[in-house]
């Protein structure tokens, strides 16, 4: 079970299909990116808040399974799961839905690191 | 042993970056895509003509582990090496450096659709 | 006065930022492409549809005067202004807001084509 | 006459690509920032250095006419006009080629800000 999870929506953009006529992969991993951002301000945290802090979390792996294409204009969701938080990093599990349809499932780890880069602890308050 | 490999050299965009100061990480998944398309071109094929021809080349997974951040202006290396080769599916592996430092090792499955997306053999032209 | 103006809200993506801290100045383009998209929207239509009744709207001219940078995060109200429409073409401008703060001002001109890049005229229901 | 005059190269990129099957006009904004980066190191500066001595361009503003579209795996060339070096700015045109073909005109107008984003004197060593 995951220790919390956040479904988000996502408008297709113009700009992110390809003559394909199809969202160009690469484009998932922002809308993880995204997706996690607002998994966390639903908790009334702000990563915004987080760097200004001076803790930045970086993705340290990430990847995607790709099911069925999204297209421009979907209403996509993005559910995130925090999977698991330890001292070191964050796991996240992604599934992409339009409507019932599965569209593709990720995850990623993410560390922090300070402005200098350094990798530091997880802070205590990203444990939902 | 891989059966291929080629190393191709991207000049990292002000674009690319983001306000950590450092290349995005979706960014990277292009960067394969690049990569992979030049090895091809460099064993005298066009994936621009297999797509004229009706043969898709599709991301069916990805992963990426980022070690070390690529920053704007960096000349990178993308070394693409074909790591194997079926009927169904084509198995690519990806180190990314800067000079001699290890930036990100990445993987990608590829399969073949034709222009209704149905999934059709690897085309025997793309075995190196 | 304008033939119709609408607001829309868009949250600036990480990866919409780069090295300096702020929005890299190309992504207001296509914030204005999504602005005008869902002014059509506001009036019941779908571009989606436009298009696959065959009617492709593209970009003949584009500019754009930045003020001040917007930022991660922010949420920034996009103002589209149709301000004429001919039979060849539609002239759109744009006002871009973080709550009252003006942050940049821009223009289009579109033109319609069809599925084999041909101008056409601009279709009798875009007009609102 | 321009003060100076510079060809950069850029293939086109699978992910600058829409569903219309050309590159998405925003990106044109990105090819006139690197053809420029391209430019001054033709004369052997480097943006990057610049940014590090603290001296920052930034787009006041942009426009650009299209009139032919770029297409996948296309090898454009981007010319770079310095068209004029002021106290205050930097006047850049652009000229987007395929081959022969003239696709597109582009126009930007840069100012130099400090770290703090206030406005200071175009370098000297910027003028050709």
């Amino acid at each position: 079970m995951p220790l919390y999870q956040y479904d988000h929506q996502i408008r297709v953009r113009y700009q992110e299909t390809d003559q394909m006529g199809v969202v160009y992969h690469a484009n998932y991993f922002s809308y993880f990116e995204m997706a996690r951002t607002e998994a966390l301000r639903s908790l009334g945290k702000s990563y915004r808040d987080l760097e200004e802090s001076g803790c930045f979390l970086v993705v340290n792996k990430a990847e995607c399974s790709f099911k069925k294409p999204a297209k421009y204009d979907d209403l996509i969701t993005v559910r995130t799961l925090v999977e698991r938080i330890t001292h070191v990093k964050i796991e996240h599990k992604y599934e992409v839905y339009r409507g019932e349809e599965l569209l593709a499932v990720g995850k990623t780890v993410l560390v922090a690191v300070d402005r200098d880069g350094r990798i530091i602890r997880i802070p205590q308050e990203l444990v939902p």
